[in-house]
């Protein structure tokens, strides 16, 4: 019954030792490579006398050393707590203290902003990736040094339900939290998400998205693994950098959330060849069925498929299956193995229907273990034995499920529910729009006003009353933004999901 | 992080609810008759007031309420319990008491003497399965009652690591023991088998290994469900029925030991069309190579497959995985995510190589979580984390693996080691020999004696001098049997392996 999921990359080693499993820039490392590297980590890790479950906190970029942590940990029966890189000392103090890691691997331009939280905390030691650019902060160790030659040690065996990877998120309210994501669990989900992506042996994927996040850690890095296929890492999201690489590695498969989508859409593609994209996999937000719409005609023979998922739900929750099954606008149906309701607020399951709006609630093999020393927080998550994922939905006579937003996002104006993502939706197709987000703002007499924050396409140029006419021809009286705010950028989380709280101020 | 087995029964159900999931004679059953008289079994246990985790025995032939009893404690999030019908009495006492079993679902034609059993055991209900035969036997309880209309329950979240089958063994030594498999032991087994069998959609397999036996448990039972295809129940090996079923369902698969390989070879297809069939699994026991030969050659178009594995790795271990790629006469490699070592007394791996004969040892996701209830027996057999097998085997530079034979079975000849497996192989050879057993037998001057006891095929004929000169032609003089004991017919156990056991007396 012991299962691992360093399981997953000795397999790939032994169906073909000398496959690509990682290219980056000029460089490629084969699966055996990436192996070797992470037994060697693996060694020096058990060498520190850390125990089965120790923590090991990992805040690195897409880069290679990302694997070796990643499965070097595993295979040493360990537990990775991955960190974003964009943390603050406070709060990576806080994520350390919380998981209690006792090792810290980061990376050099991070290095001295995430050695003065893990210095508060006792027992890190902390290794530093070399970057190439300066000195790594007194008082940290070279990651060279888990790097250093060592007897490989044999796949610990730990069991299906350990926790493999415990992963800080706010969940829907108060301080992250961490939640335990087993091996079984993400095993399931990149082995049921990569059949539903329908990898073959000559894929090659683009990780653009963090693989510290949930969704680039299952549906880009576990998949590819699992599979036996081959990643581009692309350590930041820049347009050029993305097509370069698609361009260079005959990409195959596209991971990524809907701004990403956007800015591919409106980045200049003349004299590229990128015809080798077949699929786009969309998540982490909903994507407007007009970004879609226009994608697909963009890169003609690719097919953007939406997905839907948490980091508690390790993440693939639901999924369209296919260009001839997938409704545009859905999040598409559970995948294998996944139960998924629309309930009331009384955890009361609702029929469908587009008026039957409830919270989506999970159960299945998808589902965390539980929140790290969080009983509370886990009770109440997972009350009645279902996940609550805190989004808003309702479900299609066929079983498709329809995200309206987020409940914390839902806006209500005088009574009325105003989904910001329908409001969205229509902006969207307004021709000088390029990104938008539609927030409440407290007001005395409706209780919350709607207000929508825009980026324009560069060059364009559209008016509060135009905007407003726009809107008030497509959305009731209620739904439409009484305020339109023109700005830069928006602003946008490690994945390039759109902040909504921070324009919530 | 939750997983029920009868998760599987449900996605076929979703993916097509009116596929045939079995055939018996006349009878068809769907994916969703199956799930719906399983969701009654399970309210009606539920109803009974069991807990989770309560044990429920199920002694049943292969018919279709083997699946009821099966899912219908799995949906209830209950443990089966599979029974032997050959059971005695006092048999089904010890394995009753032993489990905690709190019911005994039962068959008519073996009710009386497994009744008998249970009433010895305090708490345990027997229901019985009507075989239109007979009254059931006093102070039972009716199948059709734990099929009464009830409120179908949900499926009950067990985690991944629950027991989900305890499964009587005598494992190398001693009384029967009850193997804990678990919901992802026996989901990975059928999964990564089904993957190797390669099922397609229209693929409809022989259901005649007995289903309460972890050969047909994984390998037709849940790999057919796991796959949503179809199986045909035959509730006991006739090669007339055999036949029958294989023509009528135009079947594509038969999985089976050698023994009903080797019946199969024998039988009279003339005028049959045998043409659907593609694959052959065999399992069990070793499967000479001249059967394999001689089978493919009179049923053109099938491949046999050799796999092995046992009661405590649920069942697939390694596997031959495709014409191209077997070797005939081995077992096969791993399969995906498993371990396997060749390890010497001292439980030292050896490396590749026909003279380093030594016992298997395996490690992954398909072995048990422990002997239930008893420590001491699951530490001896897990010892080192290798759960040990008591086979003998060597690999080949290549991988794979060939068993020598079971370490039980080993006979030591004035201190040269025999492996009765070598020597029946040379005796399949012989056209007049239909099956074959070689044993030792006790010896004053060398220790032990070989044996071989062999049934002719019909209407042959070979004299103690000719099967002497036939075997000391082709081994050397330690080896060859000393005495040839002709018999009617080699005594079998329920699969239809060969009991040396009892043959050795």
């Amino acid at each position: 019954m012991s299962f691992n999921l360093a399981t997953m990359l000795h397999e790939s080693v032994l169906a073909d030792p000398d496959k690509p499993c990682v290219i980056i820039g000029d460089r490629t490392l084969t699966y055996a490579q990436v192996e070797h590297m992470s037994g060697l980590v693996a060694g020096n890790l058990l060498g520190l006398g850390l125990d089965p479950g120790s923590k090991v906190a990992v805040q690195l970029p897409n880069i290679p050393q990302f694997l070796f942590a990643y499965f070097g940990a595993m295979r040493a029966g360990l537990v990775m707590v991955p960190l974003n890189p964009l943390l603050t000392a406070h709060e990576v103090a806080y994520q350390l203290e919380n998981s209690d890691a006792q090792v810290l691997i980061t990376f050099e331009s991070f290095a001295a902003e995430a050695h003065r939280g893990a210095q508060t905390v006792a027992g890190v030691s902390t290794y530093v990736v070399d970057g190439g650019a300066g000195q790594p902060p007194e008082g940290t160790k070279r990651f060279e040094d888990l790097c250093a030659p060592v007897d490989v040690p044999d796949i610990v065996p730990t069991s299906a339900d350990d926790t493999a990877v415990l992963l800080y998120t706010s969940g829907t309210t108060g301080k992250p939290k961490g939640a335990e994501l087993t091996h079984f669990q993400l095993f399931m989900n990149c082995t049921v998400g990569g059949e539903l992506f329908g990898f073959e042996e000559g894929d090659v994927g683009i990780a653009v998205l963090p693989l510290f996040h949930v969704f680039g850690l299952s549906s880009v890095l576990n998949a590819t693994v699992r599979s036996g296929t081959t990643m581009v890492l692309v350590p930041r999201f820049e347009v050029d950098a993305v097509l370069d690489a698609i361009e260079r590695a005959r990409a195959t498969i596209f991971c990524g959330v809907p701004t990403m989508y956007v800015a591919l859409l409106h980045a200049d593609t003349t004299g590229r060849d990128l015809s080798s994209l077949r699929v786009g996999i969309s998540g982490g937000a909903a994507i407007p069925g007009e970004i879609i719409r226009a994608f697909e005609e963009k890169f003609p023979g690719v097919v953007i498929l939406e997905g839907y998922g948490l980091s508690e739900t390790a993440s693939t929750t639901t999924f369209n299956l296919s260009a001839d099954q997938r409704k545009v606008l859905s999040i598409g149906k559970p995948v294998w193995g996944v139960e998924v309701r629309i309930v009331d607020a009384a955890d009361r399951p609702l029929p469908p229907g587009a008026d039957n709006v409830g919270e989506i609630v999970v159960r299945g093999h998808n589902v965390m273990k539980a929140y790290y020393k969080n009983p509370e927080a886990t009770a109440e998550a997972m009350r009645g034995g279902w996940f609550h994922t805190g989004d808003l939905a309702y479900a299609d006579d066929d079983g498709y499920l329809f995200v309206v937003d987020r409940k914390k996002d839902l806006i209500i104006r005088g009574g009325y529910n105003v989904y910001p993502r329908e409001v969205e939706e229509v902006l969207y197709e307004h021709p000088a729009v390029a990104e938008v987000a539609v927030i409440g703002k407290p007001d005395e007499r409706l209780g919350e006003e709607v207000v929508a924050v825009i980026s324009l396409k560069l060059g364009a140029h559209a008016t509060q009353e135009e905007l407003t006419a726009f809107c008030k021809e497509r959305l009731a009286a209620y739904k439409y933004p009484r305020e339109f705010r023109l700005v830069e950028e928006l602003p946008k989380g490690p994945t390039g999901k759109i902040l909504k709280k921070e324009l919530r101020g």
